[in-house]
């Protein structure tokens, strides 16, 4: 017996980091592979305190089915924190989202045809290439480089192809590559995506983990005709369990986004976003953010200093000034999948850089996360993947 | 500026009742409009208690990303309680959703083709329409009778139409018509599916609400090849607002729900998977329901008794033994979208039964929800809706 299932189903495979996080369960396992924020910085009192007062006073609300487009003022106080990127908004542009993964698979919904073009930096999260293929799209990829996407490339790109229906970036400490827009290209993308009327999807998990410097405006802040969908989530400042994200646009365009969230699963965990509502409200959520920073910052040094002293000369990699990321590019002859399994028997996981490239190739690289793991095991996990590097030099 | 949408955004309209739901938020108002669980039937202090345990001993993993098919004891116990439904069933054939309401998207995800036909009960569920419409299908409707859907007709559908992917049906207590489907039409269901090699959708959110009588066996039960997705829900026995469901499948069929899913969200909640496998260890969810019951049934006694006593005897209606609704059919000439204006003027809400039919037409029906509201409401609105439909008698 074999059920006909939907010509989409042929492009979905399992995403290679959730199967790969299996594989990596194990506690001797120095994993640089998944994106799990530092499950030591979860404010877990702040929760038990916060948990006792929504029940015993809202209780009834906290566990009955809410609207939609989400909890009000929940809405509301993300319209406000976002003042932080810039971003201008009203609680009527919040949708609340289950995690911001929801936000990609809803805009590939709202705007692709089989075949229609999605263009995005190269390389791109692997996440978003997996949520999007289940709507059959071409991908058309963009170099980047230190400062963003090359925007001569894009207008190419633009000019040149039909059905072009969104532009998705990660402006900031991008997945994978940790790298961060400057704020001319921010402005270039905008203008090119009026040019071409084509909408931008702008995907902002980690905007806020910025270890040094000053936070930039978010592209949105740049958005003139409201083709701009600015997408958030809580699982990088907050805790990732608790399935909660956001996108922000203008109304006629936000209306989509929710008309399809009615179809998808109604609405986010309401007692989820009364929680989050009322911690917003009772805690400091910037020093809360500014703790994970101090964490990671360390852990970013360790990792880049250990790197420093053990890569050979050959390999080269990002210095990520926040996220959760570091991008390794090592010589062309050298595969990381295959690498991966040499890793893995030294208890030592990352993910494959190829898998972060939607049309394929780029098998010499790799992606490294130094936000789960402690600064001694980072030490040791950076010095044993040095050792199978050097092992495979020519 | 005009953004160019996906030609699916076109089938995709606000549910009917997701915006009336916002007209009836006034307490004045009497809603037999929504599907609501009495919310008195929450159970608070038992959560209150359990999120302490939860947070107190298992915070960091409650709190981080957890796997796609979902937390495994909560996988075992929901595999374990369907032997209530003579379902059988592992933890590995069980994935967590955020509701069904996300099963009934994945469904059509996985089959759907644009033009592919969807079967489905005449009348069906709204929120199902308004998922599957997102992947463009063509519906056919089959008339049912009080023991379900008509098998001579179904076999004539699925012999005389092409691309026939699934066929959607809700056997327990239907959403809207209330009705229950007899023992021969399952098996005979099955039957039908093996022979023209169609999967079966039983979306079966109220089937443990039963008032009297025995549970009957779910559809799933009869499934002799694996071509059944049994899809269920948390909502309506504990709590909508933590947003859980499942599905239950054979192993192959089960892994595109969970590929689809990966893109969808990547996972449902983990604190409140955590929660509710504890609510399943530590307390005795039969008897829960038992409460819920008991609560119900007294709702719809009342319910009825007073549509005898009030409706004229030209309006039809059925009797629920479970579940959540009671289906109305009014004389013909009758538009109960019209009649839902006037009843709005008396403070009392319905869903308009036309929303129902996927192909449209039946402006004679309404659905009426009895969970929601008091005794002494549900009188009071049993009353005043007779009165309308008397002033609009012929």
């Amino acid at each position: 017996m074999s059920l006909n299932y939907a010509k989409r189903m042929d492009n979905i495979k399992a995403s290679e980091i959730r199967e790969l996080l299996k594989l990596t369960q194990q506690p001797n396992i120095i994993s640089f592979a998944g994106g799990m924020p530092a499950s030591e910085s979860f404010p877990l009192e702040e929760l038990l305190k916060i948990n006792k007062d929504v029940l015993e006073n809202q209780g009834t609300v906290a566990l009955q089915y809410g609207p939609t487009e989400g909890y009000a003022p929940l809405r509301e106080a993300i319209a406000k924190r976002l003042e932080k990127l810039s971003v201008k908004a009203e609680a009527d542009n919040v949708l609340i989202t289950s995690g911001s993964q929801q936000g990609l698979d809803f805009a590939a919904k709202i705007f692709i045809n089989p075949g229609d073009v999605i263009v995005c930096e190269s390389p791109t999260y692997l996440g978003a290439i997996n949520a999007f293929k289940a709507y059959e799209p071409k991908f058309v990829e963009v170099p980047t480089d230190d400062d963003g996407m090359d925007m001569e490339e894009l207008d190419r790109v633009l000019s040149s192809n039909e059905n072009v229906k969104f532009i998705y970036v990660i402006p900031d400490f991008q997945n994978p590559s940790g790298k961060t827009w400057s704020v001319e290209r921010r402005k270039k993308l905008v203008e090119l995506g009026n040019k071409y009327n084509v909408a931008i999807i702008e995907d902002n998990p980690y905007g806020e983990l910025r270890f040094e410097g000053e936070i930039l405006p978010a592209i949105k802040h740049y958005d003139t005709e409201g083709r701009v969908a600015f997408l958030g989530t809580f699982s990088k400042i907050f805790s990732p369990g608790v399935r909660l994200g956001w996108v922000v646009a203008e109304e006629e365009f936000l209306n989509k986004f929710i008309l399809v969230k009615q179809g998808a699963d109604l609405q986010s965990s309401t007692i989820s976003q009364l929680e989050l509502a009322r911690f917003l409200e009772l805690y400091d959520m910037d020093a809360h953010i500014q703790k994970i920073i101090d964490l990671y910052r360390v852990r970013r040094d360790v990792m880049l200093k250990t790197m420093e002293e053990e890569f050979p000369k050959e390999v080269k990699y990002t210095y990520p000034n926040g996220g959760l990321f570091t991008w390794v590019v090592l010589p062309e002859y050298m595969n990381a999948r295959e690498l991966a399994i040499k890793a893995l028997e030294k208890n030592v996981a990352y993910v494959p850089g190829g898998s972060f490239y939607p049309n394929g190739g780029n098998e010499n690289t790799m992606r490294l996360n130094y936000s789960s793991m402690n600064e001694e095991k980072i030490k040791e996990g950076i010095k044993s993947l040095a050792q199978v590097i050097k092992e495979a030099l020519k």
